[in-house]
């Protein structure tokens, strides 16, 4: 999260709060910044897991809108453009695909961590998402279908704004990190038009607006299948930082 | 969620989507509505419920300082206006408590639903928060240690902003609804400063800044016990609502 990222992390590596350390702080380097190409951000971050559950795979609880949708996208990315991005239970499991400073991974860790958004393991009953992204076009496509363990307001099977707002957060973090080195978010902006219900689909069309002194301006619009029912508009700030290990400091 | 909260109810009611219908429509009437006073909404939020597991109470995986915290704010309860709010696993067990229109009512529902912030039930790994609440001030604080199945960043032991996010719509949603019959979120919005450590405690100060044309704006600072690392400023605007039951319809 924004500029005092680098601060959070120099206070870790002072306080000696991680195991293992020390540590080096990452170097930011504008210069020599968001070198990296898409294509090979992309293939790191979606490199093969054999061993691990990847979330993405259809399961007994998504509904049948969900799963049309996800066969769409599928077939698109045979040859539209259009990549499915994995995901596991947290995002150290995505490590050796995503360029992260030492000062910010700790290697000794062998706890029971999740990614929030996979932090229920029980199919159907939390996030059920799947996450499509079109480099060239630098736009996602998120279907999120929200479970009973996500509810909001008491008895009515809708699903709590926080875990939309998470679900958008998310997207538009993997979005701006695979476009363009977006890390930190800075701003998160979400206007509520209507309630999502519990076990149905809601489709989150996530656009990178722009690229602009080291920051992604990121939007969403999510609705529901038939572009009938909009849930929420929301947009986002992010800061691009250049996290690759200098490999000279080792 | 906003104005069309009640397009929401009238779609539900029209398709007939809940079981156990027919539902009366919530009705709006702005020239009896508010009429609730404040003591009366907290007095009925706040009932006693022997039965259910009240998760504001202490566990064994609270840090010292959310604890000391939590005891501070305890001690004001007693003579200073604060109320510490009742926490249960579902919405649906403050039902007695909250004004819900039959529309927005299930109540052959009995699966198991949970309120997102408390959707993991495993103390520590998930969400850890404690509500108190000043009904003159009409403001709150939330004791909030987020756990490790709230990750956001890998390797690093740092919060998902997503979780940050709905633990401050949650915040908002109960403070507005006491503070003034706010019940749907029209706009939530979010400036990240830095990083939450899982296993750590934020404090999140709410203040509920002007109640106008039925909207309430509110505000969060969200900071480290010691208040030198703000972690987080929101704000938010909720829709009023009087959605009490009209006896004269059933």
């Amino acid at each position: 999260m924004i500029r005092r990222g680098f601060q959070v992390a120099a206070r870790l590596g002072h306080h000696g709060a991680l195991p293992g350390g020390p540590y080096i702080l990452p170097r930011f380097s504008p210069a020599s910044a968001f070198g990296s190409s898409m294509d090979s951000l992309v293939s790191r971050f979606c490199q093969e897991k054999t061993d691990l559950k990847n979330y993405t795979l259809p399961n007994a609880s998504w509904c049948p809108d969900m799963l049309n949708l996800y066969h769409e996208f599928l077939e698109k990315t045979k040859a539209d453009g259009w990549i499915r991005l994995p995901s596991f239970k947290s995002n150290r499991n995505h490590i050796q695909g995503l360029k992260l400073p030492l000062a910010l991974t700790v290697t000794s860790d062998k706890s029971d961590c999740r990614i929030f958004t996979r932090c229920i393991e029980t199919e159907g009953q939390g996030y059920e998402y799947v996450i499509f992204f079109h480099s060239s076009k630098k736009k996602s496509v998120c279907l999120f279908q929200p479970g009973p363990y996500l509810e909001g307001p008491p008895r009515v099977r809708f699903a709590h704004g926080g875990s939309l707002a998470a679900m958008i957060d998310e997207t538009f973090s993997k979005t701006v990190y695979l476009a363009g080195e977006g890390l930190f978010t800075l701003n998160l902006s979400i206007r509520f038009k209507n309630l999502i219900r519990v076990g149905s689909l809601a489709v989150l069309n996530i656009d990178v607006e722009k690229i602009e002194d080291q920051k992604l301006y990121i939007s969403c619009v999510a609705q529901s299948v038939d572009q009938q029912t909009v849930y929420a508009k929301a947009s986002g700030t992010f800061l691009q930082l250049q996290l690759e290990e200098d490999s000279s400091q080792y």
